[in-house]
């Protein structure tokens, strides 16, 4: 394990302390436990690259000058309060999506004793972000910039993931509803904002930057995001649930993947009324025969294609701004997802 | 309808409008729709006593002085904030406890087509309000406080949310687990926190005041939603379904209720096996059996007497308050609540 992952799990431990022994809220011995129980099955356990790159970008922010104590625990800090973010979302997704597996484990709300106090648990972790930002950035100039900032994106999110769950509503599975410019919009609010834009903005307002003036910053981070996101429409069908951690269910629960707009793009007459007859169903059959299909029309082909379209579309972007020093958190953040397998 | 509340509804008409038409969200028709609907069904509908208490508590924090129009808006947008903080519990408590009707109505997750998208309903409601106040407040020197006020609150009333489902957790119904003191402590954050002193604490911070001076204002106020939630228990038992506007289900889910911890206080050793052989069960002939011991046990009288002790010690804690304008807020709240029947 690298020395800035040791030092960002140490983190861990002091957040989650510091938010066990909140003077302000009178914990019983059970909901103390289940608290600490709760955290510890959610949080970390991710490859934790959202909070990663907060501390990363950050000392790339900084062209190599030698941070502080201090700044290494609050890059960490922000770093965790994605990763919380991360955890909120993912515990309540998991829900709605009637989800088995997460990480290689049972999502939370399928342990017994848990069921649907995971939705407040959901919100308890969302909550102890801003504990967590009170605490250590209270006194900051840019304290009201971080919680602005959070709540934006995580608007951002929720609205995504409302567009998402609207489109693949039960009992009205109408195939001819998804389109490339959909899944687009779906992606960029539901996982761009918060995975790619979300660390960077951090790490700029620890800097003491003005985040309105890094809207092309953004645009290239949300562009990643995008990217990021087809990479997991695809690792849903086609990578292999030991690596990835999770069963993926897109093809049971009618997701606006991006492999089913690509097919429909590429289907002809009878392709497209199997696809309508058998897409969106929990029968194993069903499944197998898009799956079949998308070998057909050669969806992984196209993903490779894209793939690398969209990369060199992104380093473009990159080479374009201005700062070294952004350049250097953009190319590291490339770097980290190109081609993953996981 | 008063004067108020019909300005008070405008504002809501308003504030919709304003989140329909966000410019930095690309709603589509049906997720404009499907918000649109959303909000409609679950944020007014309700008594709407929280939201009006803001702009009530406000007018007469500024004894008598004629208020701006600007004033009146940006009050009554306060009060819709807790009444779309009120939604957002409501539709998320729904789910956690099964419940079947709210207000007179499906709960929305029963809706068909609805269901587990609800639970991301809940985050947009609690989403939208940061657009509101991020819209509305930014400018105010008091804005990074409400941003505090509000998340300390909501932290608040999920942490005692959370203390109330741990204690009712499934399969280990162990009734010595309930006490006064777990009731008191799971309603003082549930609901006194958010439904008493959110209210005025935003009507303080809009009078320019600093909330680190009102302690003693938060913990007559915090009293006074414990009376509150006291109320609310018994109405879930004894209340006209009708009147309430929800079916009661506190016994069925093994609630800690005020009820059944008098219950235990009173009860001698048969009834005690009774209540345990009882209580907690859906059969609705066990609910008799537990709502026939109380009658036995008089818990009525006891609540009419815990009404009449809790009164007095709100009006002494009242009057002991120095300023005439705040003590005219706390007498108004009390009003609206004392031998209140829905």
């Amino acid at each position: 394990m690298s020395e800035l992952k040791s030092k960002f799990l140490e983190v861990y431990s002091v957040l989650k302390s510091e938010l066990l022994n909140d003077p302000s809220f009178e914990f019983t011995d059970e909901s103390h436990q289940w608290v600490e129980r709760m955290l510890d099955y959610n949080v970390p356990g991710g490859k934790l690259n959202r909070g990663l790159s907060v501390i990363e970008s950050y000392k790339l922010l900084k062209e190599g000058k030698e941070l502080s104590d201090d700044e290494v625990f609050l890059a960490c800090a922000l770093g965790w309060c994605i990763e919380w973010l991360q955890a909120y979302f993912l515990v309540l997704d998991d829900i709605m999506d009637s989800s088995h597996t997460r990480r290689g484990r049972p999502c939370w709300f399928r342990l017994p004793k848990v069921g649907m106090i995971a939705v407040n648990d959901g919100l308890i972790l969302r909550n102890q972000i801003f504990r967590i930002l009170k605490k250590h950035f209270r006194g900051k100039p840019y304290y009201v910039d971080l919680l602005d900032l959070f709540n934006e994106v995580e608007f951002q999110t929720a609205s995504g993931q409302m567009i998402d769950l609207i489109t693949t509503l039960q009992g009205e599975k109408d195939l001819s509803k998804y389109s490339l410019s959909i899944h687009r919009r779906i992606v960029q609010y539901k996982t761009a904002y918060y995975s790619f834009y979300l660390p960077v903005a951090c790490a700029l307002l620890m800097a003491g930057e003005n985040l309105d003036s890094y809207t092309d910053v953004k645009n290239v981070l949300v562009e990643m995001g995008t990217y990021f996101q087809v990479q997991d429409d695809f690792l849903d069908c086609f990578g292999d649930p030991e690596v990835i951690g999770k069963v993926g269910t897109d093809i049971e629960d009618f997701k606006c993947s991006w492999l089913v707009v690509k097919a429909l793009e590429r289907a002809n007459g009878d392709q497209k009324k199997l696809l309508y007859e058998n897409y969106g169903k929990s029968d194993q059959a069903c499944v197998a025969k898009v799956k079949e299909l998308y070998k057909t029309l050669d969806i992984q082909g196209a993903f490779e294609e894209y793939e690398t379209e969209s990369y060199e579309k992104i380093i473009k972007q990159n080479e374009a701004h201005p700062s070294k020093a952004v350049q250097a958190v953009l190319k590291s953040f490339l770097a980290k997802i190109y081609r993953r397998q996981k």
